[in-house]
């Protein structure tokens, strides 16, 4: 199987959709993975979309319809006819079918629970009440369950008959009348021990487990600090609710390094595909920050202001504000990016400041020292500015560079002492902040050297 | 089982080493997670390190030892005796063998592989070779292969007899005699079939698969798209030569999505934990970005030397220059770094570009606007400039937030259709070119305006 051009195979069906061809599509598309066969239907027109839906066989529909785009998901749901949105629906498994809700339209919602068995109604309005970004949200409740008095074979019958509609057999909980956790197995250990074995002798008793409550970022580091597979999330008096599997939290890693890109870049975080985004919602993500950037620099302008004499005397030293600004900017993200990102891996701690500090001391002296003297060496051979201009602009490029790797490194970690996020307080903060202290520091040697 | 904290082991440990009560010392490691001893381990000193290491059971020391970082690895191999550090080289599965054959200095890699068996020697010498990050150096040989016409009791017997020092037995492998692929299946299936059911009927004849060469990135988006726990990797003539398994795409993902920071954030990338990384190393991979931004900074300073006579007549347009780059290069960041990352996920194509270019250019004139008005109210509030001023600091303003989206949404597809690494061209360049076009802007505007 390889990866597919999605282009080529939009030609095609559109050329098969115009000549009515339905045998041929569906053999072209019995040779695709339903993930493929969705990106292409994402790239078509409403119309096009559910001809294809409606040729593939319902099984295949139903797979391809989970991997869909939330806004085609929407799109089909309301030009199908009833029966087949019924059957999609309830092919769907158990979290995906809460994904898929919880995007839809609220008067849509109605409809869709109506679709599914009575047993299950109850079940999906409480799985809609668990916050966005919790583990609950992230749950299924399609496991295999065992007993702790069932022999190796007896759970493996078990598994081979109750398995088929579960997300992951892989992973099986042992459970008491009360569906209190009593342990877990693998899949593995069961197949690789004797038959008669008893689960109880050989079950896990020591295990990971969250609350629905939990933010996805808690659960998603443990599933990487533990190389877990799946995860059971309990009530209060520990009973099994549902489980959590891996391919879920891979989406969870990436969504959570997103949100982490976008606090970065000044913006607030969104689950939004930018493609998929409204103009007013990505301005109004936008704004915010560009506002409290804006009216924060004014403080940098601020500084010019009272140093308006010195500048009007030595125009020249204008001349090398957005390169002190740039440098001294771009040196204190190098080391805040550095800092946020080893926090998020759990690599740097709070603890770990000094050994922060004692390093950005260090590299800043090796760095700054190294921009200062090419900087010399440019401004003596190419600028037309005195000896005392070139001396003050290296001599602040060397102080700019260590602030701001000492702020960069430190602000971070001091965002977290005070428990706030560090890549939305130290990223876009960093900039401004470095800002106004390297245009502080410039004016006041040159205010000693040049006049 | 519950996260613990770290302090509080390495104190109660510290103590039990002093008083030599290594039974309690085994008690206490006995209730965690081998990752959870590994961390603790990674905070102490060399000493402590290898003693705790010592009073372990071996089987539980190698576990330990894969989850170590780096640094504790190859100062525990030289401090420990030979017969254990034999023991626990064997017990690694073999893509951590490789991992840790990987980093460790070069006169010491010859003597590791003498621990291993004869008939290994020549396979590690073979993996040592494929490059870093790519799809060859993250295999592992440990998988379970089947043959075709076996029967799934016949298969799962296989299963159980060879799994026990498999990585994984969740995905099979159905070879030839020439270990030619014929065709993969889970252990699901095998389990949800019944036992007389022959291999060749019920395997599945269409599966991925890698080549050895392949970037870990591409492999890391297979798995992504595709859901895949286990992924083949084949050579020329299809034979497999090892597998690739989901816990290590993980590893990749957040190593990919670092590396994209560090680039964003204008920094050589680095596989090496900040922490652990030298501080002549940390300033190589920054230096060379803050050069060339240094260098091409000043050009920016070139332009304002060109409007120098202007900024002579009307010295208070310079207090607005660190607002104007600063606005500028924040709006352009946002942009850039939405499709950046859209790309990096796949979510944006080269084909996208029409679609990116017409957003953002409204959504920059609605930040635009705001940002301009907002400006010229607090202008003629607080500000002592003159209206010609304030009119050309908006303007300008207005210009530079349009212009700056559109060059950070487009210029990270122009680098990709330019076949260049989007997060490196576009990340650290956009403030550069953007501080440039924006005071080009606004003396332009001043120099009708204003004078």
């Amino acid at each position: 199987m390889e990866d597919i051009r999605v282009e080529d195979y939009i030609e095609i069906l559109n050329k098969l959709i115009t000549e009515k061809d339905y045998k041929s599509i569906r053999m072209e598309l019995s040779k695709l993975h339903p993930n493929d066969i969705a990106e292409i239907l994402d790239e078509m027109n409403a119309e096009e979309r559910i001809i294809i839906i409606r040729v593939m066989p319902k099984d295949q529909a139903a797979d391809v319809f989970s991997y869909l785009s939330v806004q085609s998901q929407i799109n089909l749901a309301s030009s199908m006819n009833e029966n087949l949105m019924k059957y999609i629906f309830n092919e769907l498994y158990f979290d995906d079918k809460i994904d898929f809700l919880e995007d839809v339209p609220a008067n849509f919602v109605r409809t869709l629970i109506a679709y599914a068995p009575v047993e299950e109604r109850n079940m999906i309005n409480q799985f809609l009440n668990y916050p966005e970004n919790s583990a609950g949200s992230l749950m299924t409740i399609e496991y295999v369950d065992l007993r702790k008095n069932m022999t190796v074979k007896e759970a493996l019958e078990r598994v081979k008959k109750t398995g088929m509609d579960k997300e992951t057999i892989y992973t099986c909980y042992v459970l008491d009348q009360t569906k209190r956790i009593e342990g877990i197995i693998s899949l593995r250990k069961l197949v690789l021990s004797n038959t008669d074995e008893i689960i109880e002798d050989i079950m896990d008793k020591d295990f990971f487990h969250a609350d629905a409550g939990d933010d996805q970022e808690e659960v998603a580091e443990i599933f990487k600090k533990y190389d877990l597979s799946a995860l059971p999330v309990v009530d209060k008096e520990s009973r099994l609710i549902g489980i959590i599997t891996v391919d879920d939290i891979v989406d969870v890693i990436e969504q959570e390094n997103t949100e982490d890109f976008e606090k970065m870049a000044a913006m607030a975080p969104s689950d939004e595909e930018y493609l998929e985004a409204g103009i007013f919602k990505l301005a109004k993500a936008r704004i915010v920050w560009l506002l409290v950037l804006m009216i924060s620099a004014t403080f940098t302008g601020g500084i010019i202001t009272h140093f308006e004499e010195l500048l009007s005397t030595a125009v020249i030293l204008t001349a090398f504000i957005p390169m002190l600004m740039d440098t001294g900017g771009n040196a204190g993200n190098q080391s805040s990016t550095l800092i946020i990102r080893g926090m998020a891996l759990g690599q740097i701690e709070r603890r770990d400041w000094r050994s922060v500090l004692w390093k950005e001391i260090r590299v800043s002296l090796i760095a700054g020292s190294i921009l200062a003297i090419v900087n010399t060496l440019r401004m003596l051979i190419f600028a037309k500015a005195s000896l005392m201009v070139t001396i003050t602009v290296s001599l602040t490029l060397m102080c700019t560079v260590v602030l701001a790797k000492i702020i960069g490194g430190l602000l971070p970690i001091a965002a977290k002492a005070l428990k706030l996020d560090p890549a939305i307080m130290a990223g876009p903060l960093i900039t401004t902040i470095v800002d106004a202290v390297s245009l502080f520091i410039y004016f006041s040697i040159a205010g000693v050297l040049v006049l």
